[in-house]
């Protein structure tokens, strides 16, 4: 077991698109809030040779490089970080754990649930690699601060979840037919780019998931594409009731066009004793009811929560976004060190996508998920 | 066809309990708010001789009366305000029809769905006498205006409603035992409590529910009675998958055991241009999206809503439960008078049933609702 | 003393306005609400005949009336319900009260100061006559819980408060002259219609205000009328800093061109060991912090608030605007049987009269208010 | 003019606390989130050498040091962050300045009003050298998207400006006494901490203030030392009326002593055709009211806002408090680079202080602002 206050991994980070500046913006970070040690940031790897070498010198990454497969083979090189495509997970992740090389992969692991078995099996066939999933909600200090509340009791025992997670990003219908409205190359929609995160909150909350019911409907059936109107495969909303292992029963929704929600990963638990409910549209605040409360308390983030402590001492200077993937990469590289993974790890990982690809196949009757769920 | 300006029924009015006074001060105000004729408010009915004559004097009424079937035999009375325990629904509201009267019932409708057919039955060959339910939130003019706005399209064409109704009034598990948990003298729980309210509110807002799967639950199975531990029949929450008949999908959930959860009838309507939401805690309120907008806009109920209009001309002065009351006695007498009548009537009623009761009986396995629903 | 539930005072309204109604839904569902007597509606009273008649059946008074003087010196007449426009108050109240009878009058009590004072020496002189200013935001069960929490000490002491009231019923630059924007028609302005209530608040909350410091505005200057432009008079907004007699600091502000608001009577109060806050368009919440509580917890309405109870017994269930006025006169009807008049009577009247005049006169000087206040 | 995309300079951080590590952060980011050239690390400086060597590691700083005066000299610095307390911000400003270098430093600017002139006197002689003052909250995306809406004239002409900023951290009584309630060594108590915030907000928005009337409260005024009771000499608490060169009136208020606030830096302005409303707390968020709305809408910080599009491209995913920090590293070193400093630099702090300083010495009194102002 490492030291994380002195061993300092080798990173390469591929992709610099949306989650790769989150994942530069985190890297850069993570000593500076955590105290642990600098991570060598070694290679900003990008298709794009023009991309990689004006970012390599931005985020402040040692060598720019195209070819991803060099890369993951180099021995400066100890954790991969894979921003890029959904369709490329499996492959670079694959190569990476292959390699030796510890994987932070973001989320949906892959297109589809044989993949992402096949990266489990890979993963546990490595034990001593780290694996992790980009779940950067699961990392805020509200969440945890929630997670917390449930665990110890707090409001007693939840028996009820409802959650939603609402985007809009795909309500206009003007918008373009693209390959990621395809199962082929998209995966799911909704469920997959969204839903599958609200599913690691509700597993984090509520313990493991044993049935779901679940409906999926595609809003715009068909949009405009090059060759003229082609059809949209994946979903755009989905429904679905759950049953927990712990008896607790539920309800999740997601969509990709509801108009006016930009990131509404939004839930409520009710408990023998209490409620808690979030909203990551405001991710600082937690509403919590005890039994005996006069209403619904509004709990601002502050420096008792450990993730915010990291970051700034005073109370209501909101946590950002971005910081949740600062939070991610410390409890990567705690991993690496030898600490425990609090994950998801790949394993984790299935689980997720066994859920939501359960989901995306319901068609309105009731799934039974795996025994080892 | 009478006037309503002019047309001047006589009311008995049986109950004096919550919904027997809010009964009441709408009798008292419905002519004050709208310039119809004022009412003869009659008699007044309750089990109690001294409550019947103590709120006769205080609620306006002639006379005070302890015999109900006499009451409604009365020649004087022309419409009857049912507002008793939900096992005195089917007797009272048949004996009314019988006697030609016309009848304003509180919901639920009855106890069982056999009886609410039988009333149903009743009333449709009686098609002179008006029967109104009491969905009292129904009458809002902030729910009004969801409606006027989803009916004109102002969303475009609504794809996805989710809605919940919690209270908390039955969490607390030292509350003793009663019979209005037993399935024979109570019905349905919170089903048949608050589900039917947010049925009401599905129904006027997304047109007729084709398909139903839902799973119940009681979170406090036994209660101390008289007699030691007896279980609790009802459900305590249910939750729930809708399919519309115009294809559109919904999510539904019920509780009486949400802690810190007061009158939450909240709901969201997503559509091709828009989004509406709503939450009967802050009833004057709607959050309204749409295609374009900077995000979402807070509408304060105001005097361009004509339910606000006919109580006050200045916006932001909030309207009140009780107010919804009298929309709802205003409905009733505008019906009488021969107009149109906006129900939920028996028959309407009766569909808002056939759903719950579906609910309740479907136990994760999905069922059709009947074709003229 | 008499017994407030079997004395039955005769009633006369002057007035079928927004007020006028306001005061007809009152008296008629005062009883309902409280099983006090009920009051014998006798006169309804306007200056059109048609109107007097039209709503004298609706709102259920026995008789129209056009001539004001005999109606208030009409012998079945005890109380008269004044709510005509400002400058007719002296005149009015003075009659009433110089015929014997009790006096419900609608704020502001007056154009000038100097009315204000004649009134209230008269009534003063009077002792055995209730008078009542209708200011109907200090009725509210959520105003009144404040009011008790700051009373008993629940936040320690208040040391700060902070109010504004803000419509934006002036803000159309496109809205003509009128005679109301005129000082001896009109009166104050936003501090005559809106200012004057803030007041109410602060007296209620945090006692007697020593001195005033205030700025005037009238952010559209000229408006169009027949004749042409003409100046507007009376001010469109004003600030204010307080200092109480308690020690205590505050701030003031009114506006009747604030966009976008409709209702806001909004203030806070800090006291040593807590927070309240409060918004009147979100009439049934009050946001309370305690020392040792995680945040603001929402205190929404119920019946364990006394002015709640009388209307509802379920929590959560939208105490309304207008309900606010049957509060009203029940207090009238208390104060009418002998009981404590809580007020504002004229005496308190005037002076929240003489603050808002001093506002006016301030300039951006202190102004010392006299020491009986 | 030097190009910001290729000059790097070099960077001294004095400090390692609160606002240490938040600059700290700030030069890790500013890089990797707008493009820039990353500026060089160079020296951290700390009072405590373990401190200065541990932070120095972490932080990403080439070597770590004790001596302020030889960091300042040192010839590889060319930028210095000043984070220390305010006692020593006008000796370390002066010196910085003195050696030629830029200087970052963090409010309020000085202790006293005499310090502050003689700093920009300083600054104001060396034009060459770019001044910025750490008033982070005039970098968020909203309040930028505020001001811009303001000055493209989006709610007409700004006639109101009613602004308060409220924290808790001086509420408890049992706070022990410390020389931060000491003119002499704390200078200005909640106005130096919290209000010369709200007034680099109030500028920004509303342009030069030219008189002020404000009044102060020192609500808890002796705290326990070591050597017993203690007086407390500068303000807990203070409120402002405000005249504007424009012609617009305000209201200013901060407390340290407000229960239940945590970083409440709230205002409106009202406009001639609209309102916008900002609360700190939920720094994602404008609400916005123009002619012709519904209501308020809720403006969420989105990639439309270019201070939110350097850090994330999705709407709703929350900017975070300690990004506003590297934001304005952004703007000094665009002001080093040759570009505009969009300040507030030595002077405009000036400006600031002058106002705080006129309120601290109010007492009740207008106060006119130098005509520079």
């Amino acid at each position: 077991m490492s030291n994380p206050s002195t061993y300092s991994p080798g990173v390469a980070l591929i992709g610099t698109g949306f989650m790769g500046k989150c994942h530069a913006m985190a890297w850069n970070n993570v000593a500076t809030a955590y105290g642990v040690a600098r991570p060598r940031l070694e290679i900003l790897c990008d298709v794009s040779a023009a991309e990689a070498e004006t970012n390599a010198a931005a985020f402040g990454f040692a060598r720019p490089a195209r070819d991803w497969r060099a890369v993951i083979e180099d021995p400066a090189v100890d954790v991969v970080s894979i921003t890029t495509p959904n369709g490329l997970h499996r492959p670079m992740a694959e190569a990476a754990l292959e390699a030796g090389k510890h994987v932070w992969l973001e989320k949906p692991m892959a297109l589809t649930l044989e993949d992402a078995e096949a990266m489990a099996d890979l993963a546990r066939s490595r034990p001593d690699q780290v694996t992790m999933l980009g779940y950067n909600y699961l990392r805020s200090p509200a969440f945890r601060a929630a997670q917390a509340m449930i665990a110890s009791g707090e409001i007693g025992t939840p028996h009820t979840f409802r959650g939603v997670y609402d985007e809009d990003y795909n309500a206009d219908p003007g918008l373009p037919w693209s390959w990621r409205m395809t199962h082929q190359q998209g995966g799911l929609g909704a469920l997959g780019d969204l839903g599958c995160h609200l599913v690691s909150h509700l597993l984090a909350l509520m313990g493991p998931v044993q049935e779901v019911t679940a409906m999926t409907a595609v809003a715009i059936p068909e949009r405009l594409s090059d060759d003229g109107p082609r059809a949209v495969e994946n979903e755009d909303s989905a429904l679905a009731l759950l049953r927990f292992a712990s008896g607790a029963q539920g309800s999740f929704a997601t969509s990709r066009v509801a108009r006016g929600r930009k990131c509404r990963l939004q839930w409520e638990v009710h408990g023998s004793d209490g409620s808690i409910v979030f909203d990551q549209e405001n991710m600082n605040e937690l509403w919590v009811h005890r039994t005996g409360d006069a209403g619904f308390t509004r709990h601002l983030t502050g420096p008792e929560q450990p993730e915010f402590a990291a970051f700034c001492p005073a109370p209501g200077h909101n946590f950002g976004f971005n910081e949740q993937k600062v939070v991610e990469a410390r409890d990567l590289l705690a991993a690496i060190a030898g600490g425990p993974n609090v994950g998801p790890d790949f394993e984790a990982g299935l689980q997720i996508e066994r859920i939501i690809h359960a989901m995306a196949a319901s068609n309105g009757r009731p799934v039974t998920l795996g025994v080892n769920i």
